[in-house]
């Protein structure tokens, strides 16, 4: 491709609005624009970057046995009313009319259609497993899109259900799931790592979330230093203590604190070990007896909030209290609470379990507690994990302990059970003649979103730096000069029809530009490889080639260019 | 593919409510199901054919130096309010609100956003001219979806928009367009016809439609025996009489007709010769003054609405007077209406301004003038071209005589002059730095009509014939009972495995079903080549070779397989 012909607005400047890298780089190097909020055109260059991500997908779904399919967008909403997701979900689903005055969605993700047509088309256990995929527009009506193509409204997904009679073959299923989507990060030359996940609002049982791997990733993900284990810092499993609880060794003390309202203050101005401290978050109960419940956790620890949402005390969706609440059940307000004396059910972390002569709020304005001892001064509460893991502590497989890493997550695969098979009455005879609920799991992989992903991993201060096999093109051409010097664009011109006969993707600059510009706008919109061709290297008969990720520069000797480029691709 | 592992659900019957034999058989073969009206859901056989022939449209618009991209389906209503089509197009644009109450449309077209786009993104009349196009869901809220895919609400199709300073660049594009959809066309083995269209609500100058030809085609096309002049009849120009007026021979008679409602009648009924009769159309006048207008054509002719529709003295769009509204200004039914004492705007078709000595109403009920003459009985009134033309009349060009065919119409090339950019204000800074507003031309592939219309051209009664090139699969293999004899397994395996070494797609029916199934099945789905292999065969050492579009039989050496389905590939 000739820069001439095509359509490549580069930015200098980096645009308003784009807080994270990879949109400042997307809008900068022209490969998207925004049309509305959430709401974005692929220019060509980012489109090519799209196609080649799709092509990767599909090409491993392929080869793990999945059959593509393609389903609408919209979607008739008695599907949704069947499983009950026409009330559960949220605004994100986009609920529309037709001119009939027929209720619509947008739809966000299709286990409902895919359900609706494996239960009319299946007609023996025979046809079992089947794993059927689409690569498909989608919409979510995101409250807030941000982040350009990371969280937009309309995205391109590819995803895909599969369907059972046993746990056997969704369990086969699901790991060729898991291994297709580790070649297909794998493949596009990113770094990035499966986790274990909270299957959240599409229920289920077991999940893997996959994450690419980068500093501005929005989860965080806490893996072992000596295992494969790794999980969401949402799933992490905390360790169970394996101190035992101390005797007592100090006296019950209530102590004036008027200038103390956090952890952190109380710590600093009493000398006290911070992991001798607790605090207290008081959230809505599940019993109509116990509106409200207090969960405890270490002062140096944070209360994950996807593990208390399950605990069966707690209402979900997880709520806090309100101060005014608080002050009404306590009387005291949210910098002084703490377990002793509290009549509301208590969940403490399974780490609070084991302290002894620890400090918490007194549950009276300005005044902590010190001393506290467990079975002394109150009854031990019930312990759970209810607390985010931290770096350091032992992992659950005792086989290393946690480090954190942020990424980015661009699959997620869950084993979803009968959750909507048996909403939906989706059955099939068995070998016997007797009807079965069908077991169903469902794989996503954020196509559009892969794009963003490479970038935030993969970028310097200049732009892009594609990996290979997702690049834009593979060679970019810089000639310099070529409109005033004959010799220059004879040179170029043969370089680019030789690469393109090799079928290496090429780009060439032939503009009538400056040469910064011309170096600007490749180095921004990232190929791999460069090769520079101007009037004094034709003297030297070599062309100048530089290496995007590497940044190493050589000259290669006319004859050894497409040899060279070869090998590198 | 082996159909145990694939989702091949054929059925027998012929499906209710599927109008036309694509519909059925695409039901029928397991290529699509309906999700609602208008609403289809690709199964994997269909979606094969589906994306070839998106694979050529692309191929071929890349050659042709279009540019990809890919716009969103949801678009903002605002930039539809600037082009007025917010207010003027009908329910068919599906229009809806986000959850922050913002206006937004399903795309049925692009011309809005691309029009946005490239007014923001041109920076300099060099970039010019510019094709860029997009394979992307298209979403139309048709009042009654029909013929399956042919005609359903959410479809893919492929359209592009190109921009020009100048006519000449707009004309050389036009052209590379319409070069472009002859060869997507020829490339498929479809039979197809450019004709000259007209260009409806979309507006522009020049354009024309590429129809698959097919005699359930909704669309009527005129074609020249002589030349290459082809039109949709909406837009086929009727010669010009070239016999002159006769002086007239008989006298004005009022003729009692109680029995003749109808120009057949009325011709049996009093021995007339039916090209010396007219019919009288009264429809809404333009003109304040002029609430009706009167148009007339032949007794054997038919008004051509689209033609009418285009006179200055006539309301666009066309719209019919009531009886009652005919009867408050005439005093007479439709039945006896006539051009002579008529007080109001007459418009009669070239053919009839020849005429002498003719018949028509006479604005009394059950009465006609018979012996009518121009300039003797009633003023010369203006002619126009105001009818469809017939078979055997000459065309524009004199080169030949109209015949007629019937075609669906599969691609839609249009220039569009000034319609959009004008009112979107796209303009760009020509050489000597004055802004220019930008000509468009726009180009539309039905992708998914392209599935239906080739199955309407290619079909027997056993089922789909698919052309090569877009087949699902290129050869299917039959074996005869391979779970019983394991020579015959492993001869089809072999074969299995060599042609898919060749890059031939493969479908072997490896099911426990009974030839008669599986037969049926096979011509059912129209693959071009199937190869039965049963022991009989094998005792012979040859393959059974069956061209589904032929029928003719052949068998073929074991050794000598491989060459032949290459070749016939």
């Amino acid at each position: 491709m000739r820069v001439s012909k095509y359509l490549l607005s580069t930015q200098k400047e980096t645009p308003a609005n784009a807080e994270v890298i990879s949109h400042q780089l997307m809008l900068r190097a022209g490969m998207i624009r925004r049309n509305a909020s959430g709401l974005y055109s692929w220019l060509p260059s980012g489109l090519r970057v799209l196609r080649k991500v799709e092509a990767i997908v599909r090409e491993e779904m392929n080869n793990a046995g999945a059959i593509e399919i393609l389903m609408p967008l919209v979607q008739p909403a008695d599907l949704w009313v069947e499983t009950g997701r026409w009330e559960k979900f949220g605004p994100e689903l986009l609920r529309f009319q037709d001119r009939h005055n027929r209720d619509f969605v947008l739809g966000p993700t299709h286990e409902e259609v895919i359900t609706d047509l494996v239960r009319k088309e299946l007609s023996s256990y025979k046809q079992l497993p089947l794993n059927l995929y689409q690569v498909q527009t989608k919409f979510r009506d995101e409250v807030r899109p941000r982040f350009g193509v990371m969280r937009a409204r309309e995205f391109l997904m590819k995803d895909a259900y599969s369907f059972h009679l046993d746990q056997q073959t969704m369990d086969e299923t699901y790991q060729s799931m898991y291994t297709a989507y580790s070649n297909i990060l794998s493949r596009m030359g990113l770094e990035f790592r499966p986790v274990l996940a909270d299957t959240g609002s599409i229920g289920g049982s077991v999940s893997h979330e996959f994450h690419v791997l980068a500093n501005s990733g929005e989860d965080l993900i806490a893996y072992s230093t000596g295992s494969d284990y790794a999980a969401n810092i949402e799933k992490a499993e905390s360790p169970m203590p394996t101190q035992t609880r101390q005797a007592p060794t100090q006296e019950l003390k209530l102590v004036d604190t008027p200038n103390a309202k956090t952890i952190a203050e109380l710590v600093e101005q009493f000398g006290l070990a911070i992991t001798q401290t607790v605090k207290t978050l008081i959230v809505k109960g599940a019993a109509e007896d116990a509106p409200l419940v207090a969960l405890v956790v270490r002062g140096d620890h944070e209360l994950n909030e996807i593990k208390a949402d399950k605990l069966e005390a707690v209402a979900s969706p997880l709520e806090f209290a309100t101060e005014a609440e608080i002050r009404a059940a306590i009387g005291a307000g949210p910098g002084s609470l703490g377990p002793v004396g509290l009549s509301m059910p208590i969940i403490i972390d399974h780490s609070v379990a084991v302290l002894s002569d620890f400090a918490a709020g007194a549950n009276q304005d300005d005044k902590h507690l010190f001393g506290i001892n467990w079975e002394r001064d109150l009854p031990l509460a019930t312990s759970a994990d209810i607390r985010n893991v931290v770096e350091g502590e032992p992992t659950p497989d005792h086989l290393g302990t946690y480090a954190m890493a942020r990424g980015i997550e661009v699959g997620h695969i869950f084993q979803l059970g009968t959750n909507y098979s048996k909403s939906m009455n989706a059955t099939v005879l068995d070998e016997n003649g007797k009807a079965q609920v069908l077991l169903m799991g469902c794989y996503g992989v954020g196509v559009s979103r892969i794009v963003a992903a490479a970038i935030e991993q993969n970028h310097d201060d200049r732009g892009i730096i594609w990996p290979e096999a997702i690049a834009p093109f593979q060679v970019g051409i810089l000639p310099m000069n070529m409109h005033k010097s004959h010799r220059v664009a004879e040179i170029a011109e043969k370089l680019y029809a030789d690469l393109q006969a090799k079928g290496i993707e090429v780009l060439m600059d032939d503009r009538k530009e400056r040469p910064g510009v011309m170096f600007a706008d490749m180095e921004l919109i990232g190929l791999p490889h460069v090769v520079v061709i101007g009037d004094r290297n034709i003297d030297e008969g070599v062309f100048e080639y530089k290496n995007r990720r590497t940044g190493e520069k050589q000259n290669i000797p006319f004859d050894d260019i497409i040899d060279f480029l070869t090998a590198s691709n």
